[in-house]
């Protein structure tokens, strides 16, 4: 199977692939710490080589604390005939998440501060968390809450939170340069599977086929749990965190909603600029937006003290959907095209970051002669320019060093492949040359 | 009475306290000299502190120099049966300002090069001046000019226009900084009341308010004589010039129509980012214009060997609304409301000034963990971010030195009132330091 | 007869000149090289001083060769009848421009590779040239070529292709500076009235006015083939080349569309100001598009190595009207109105660029007392500002150093000659003096 078929599968069967790994993950319960989230990458592993990283509880990260860690067996609220009228096995977004352990008998008005659902969506189980405030709380449908009755219940919920580890994987594919592109995706939620899964899914299968790819730039993969997990990772590699070039944080990729793209802190860096590239000459809708703090972890990767060059990729952007961090995020949400589609397009945008280069023309006088070299029309006078030829009158017109091959792409309106194309054809013509040398 | 009643009043009885302002100053016969404009500055000196200057005729001022004083009693039109078919006690602008003394007997060919109407106003009399070239006429509404028939008129004038000064009226209201806030309103007009007397009344009422509160900035407001009053004022006060750091033009700011912000000549200066703001998040209609050198004394305070960063603000700016000198720009164009909402804006723009800091995060690294000094939400899953939460991520984002509150509320579309309250938040916990100490 | 009326005479016959001249010019088989282009340059030096230059073939000019020169004295195509089937003498478009001799006999099958014709408009010729590789062809109308049976074919084209010289016409109108405002325009297309003759027309009569007019520039008209031709005068005039400040390409400007101008590659060069301003202010339809590197002469005018300020004007643009490169851009898709308009507004163009100016307001505190200089109504409180008084204040305002007049005029929106007007005014009333020298 050569490289070529490595990157471009059957777009069905890929996403039948990534959809059946995403199945395969939604019933655990991860967590920002615990066995859940053990498991999970355990699972990702099997499809990439994965470095398990145990960060202590308790451990200074910037201006964090790695926490104690969260593991849960079982949890209930059973009435007085006995049945679990809160189930943690029938559903673990029953139990908010991060929960201390419980056991007692109460009231159904002592029962009611710690329970909390959704009156706009009846149906549905919220998603809560309690990190860092010790505390405990159930979460159900509110017709669940509507139908509870005064009773005697019996509240468990067997977990234990103590000193332990925060687990994080990485996956470093190295390149002919030390220069980084960072991948990054949360795997900390837990029976949410487009806010989580998908970008788990389509993150493992990128790294699998570029795995496979000749590369210039060095792939870091991050399996990360959010907030505390980027900032531990950036606290304990500076090293890393500095050869960052490029980076995305994929978050939220399955939905049926068209690619939405969040810009980098810096706005028009290099992968702005090729996200933007290839999203435009997709064919599809698509949304770019602006730089903004708050979201995925691209907030701590953009904090003023890193400013890395990450922006996020997404389908529709997190809490735009009605589904987002309820039970509602399902197996169902997540379409097997999709994570396909955002797969194809991280690829692209690789590639373009791969081969986007800054070349002089060495022939700035007048355009030089394209015909004698074979790279020009013989038969003049027709009306329609090939674009391929217009990419070649666009990196002639453009390459004085100060643009590079993604710039004249989006200014000539033309696709990347097309530019690339016509560059290389001027390299071997001997009309351009290298702006800088390829490793630097 | 604490000093937050005085800045929010009841706008109701503010308002109709402007307009009973105005409606007093309204029959004086104003010109930019003489009695008229001495006794306008001495009825607002009842309201605030208010220094007169008189500069003397003939007194070089840049480019100008002080003309002679105006004054006048009386004047008339009479027909052969004595009746005043024109009468200057009806109306002061029936007189063109500044008509040099005329006393005779005259055929109505003779007289109607001295008289000028409105056609497409017929009931309307319209305001000129001609203070620079001596000359007389009278203006009268366009039926009244019909109605004229071939007859002997006797024709008076009786004013003076000989040596004495031109006033102007200042208020300034010391601060913590020598640093100055210009606040300028033209009181040259007659009875015309939105062109002229809602400037005074709102700016009258500012400075009264200001001189209550507390102040970072010292405030100066200038009660003057259109052009040759800011040019008066700038040729003899360089020094104070030279302290403006922010100002406002105000004038036609008590009609109907929405509130009007002309640039400052810098175009994006602090008092254009502050006026922007504030209007942006009043729920209400506005309209932002380009500077242009033609309006108001921004003009010349917009001079380029001046260039200060002073803005106009207005309601329907001048000569778009068909009233705009006529004697339909009377008491009832002016709205109470109108006034008190222009009012409120003009202090929520100073207070937008007064906070507007600079600061430094001294946690550039990743987010500072917030929950654990009580700033965020220890429930975590929710979709809503509350606008605080929102606007301390917003500054620590972008609080690298490059960027004050103003620029960071623009660009999160957030209050500034949030955003400063969020700013003070994160001074608290110590997460933020001003930049550069308060006083300069 | 007067400069002036030289300028602007009546449009009407100034436009019907100009068609005779494209009427004359039209039969004439004129190529990059050859007798036809040589013969059209002298029929213009009728009109204007056009001084020859030939290039002997096989010079080396930057990377292009000159080709050797193309002669054509008759082609046919005749069936066994002896009827000439496709006939030279009935238009030259029926043979490839550059075709090399053949003389043979053939069947239709072995004919039909070297036919071309244009399905989609069955009676049109199309234009097709192979400069730079030898070959030869016949262009008909499709209905033509359906028309042909199995026969026989008689074939002929009666040219040369040997070593000769390129041609081109040069005018060079000195001025008082040695700075130079360059106009080109292609002389190398057979009957094409539009694409060539057009910008022919234009150029020469452009070339005769100026020549009447005083001129702060010099003006260098170029008529040149194609591509080869600017090529070739920018490889043996390096000298010339540095000194052109603003160009023209003039292409295409007789059809009935409406003004298309394409910025230099400098985006925002004079030329491209003084052409905006222009159109904006012409009460007609104009488009303005970004440069690009396909097109005209601009192509090497604007390569990175020499980045000429040079635009392109013309009306419908290239290859947008189905008429381009066929029989169809004939006599009748050239107006004499439209000639005459594209006549007029270079004409204005070049105004502009002699007469804008940088000044330096000598009064820059405060608005000058225009009224004192008679410059300024006396009579104010009309709400009508004239654009002569408009000007003016945004002369004082903006004349810092910063602006010349085409920016002012711009940003004012004011008329460029109105703006010129009353800077004229403050220089005779001592308030500007130039920023800069005439000539530098």
């Amino acid at each position: 199977m050569s490289a070529e078929t490595d990157v471009k599968p059957d777009q069905g069967s890929l996403g039948q692939a990534m959809h059946r790994l995403v199945t395969e993950l939604y019933p655990i319960c991860r967590s920002i710490t615990g066995n859940g989230l053990r498991e999970t990458l355990r699972i990702v592993s099997r499809t990439i080589p994965l470095q398990l990283h145990e960060v202590p509880s308790g451990t200074r990260v910037l201006d964090w604390t790695v926490p104690k860690e969260w593991n849960i067996r079982d949890a209930w609220v059973k009435n007085s005939g006995g049945e679990r009228v809160v189930d943690f096995q029938a559903h673990n977004l029953h139990v908010m998440n991060y929960s201390v352990p419980v056991r007692a008998k109460m009231s159904l008005g002592e029962l009611k501060p710690h329970l909390y659902s959704l009156p706009e969506h009846p149906d549905w189980i919220p998603y809560r968390t309690s990190y860092y405030k010790e505390d405990w709380a159930f979460g159900l449908s509110h017709n669940q809450l509507l139908a509870l009755e005064e009773d005697s219940y019996d509240v468990c919920i067997d977990a234990s939170l103590a000193d332990g580890s925060l687990t994080y994987g990485e996956c470093l594919l190295a390149g002919e340069t030390t220069d980084e592109v960072l991948i990054s995706t949360h795997a900390c939620h837990p029976s949410l599977a487009n806010d989580n899964l998908s970008g788990i899914a389509v993150a493992a299968f990128l790294a699998q086929a570029l795995s496979q790819l000749p590369r210039r730039y060095s792939y870091r993969f991050l399996f990360i749990p959010a907030t505390i997990g980027s900032i531990a990772w950036l606290a304990l590699n500076p090293d890393a965190a500095a050869r960052v070039k490029h980076g995305l944080v994929l978050a939220g990729v399955g939905d049926a909603g068209c690619t939405t793209y969040k810009r980098s802190r810096r706005g028009n860096a290099e992968i702005d600029r090729a996200v933007e590239q290839v999203l435009k000459h997709s064919g599809a809708r698509y949304q770019i937006e602006e730089f903004s703090p708050y979201g995925y972890d691209e907030r701590q990767y953009c904090s003023p003290g890193f400013n890395l060059a990450v922006g996020c990729l997404s389908r529709t952007p997190f809490s735009r959907y009605p589904q987002y961090h309820t039970s509602a995020d399902d197996l169902e949400l997540v379409r097997a095209e999709s994570l396909a589609d955002s797969y194809t397009k991280c690829l692209q945008i690789f590639e373009v970051l791969e081969r986007n280069r800054r070349y002089i023309n060495l022939n700035p006088k007048g355009e030089p002669q394209l015909g004698k070299r074979g790279l020009y029309d013989s038969v003049g006078g027709r009306s329609d320019a090939k674009s391929f030829q217009l990419a070649m009158l666009w990196l002639l017109n453009l390459s004085d060093g100060g643009s590079d091959l993604l710039d004249i792409a989006l200014r000539a309106g033309l696709p990347f492949g097309v530019v690339r194309e016509a560059a290389d054809a001027l390299v071997r013509a001997g009309l351009f040359a290298l702006a800088r040398p390829v490793t630097e």
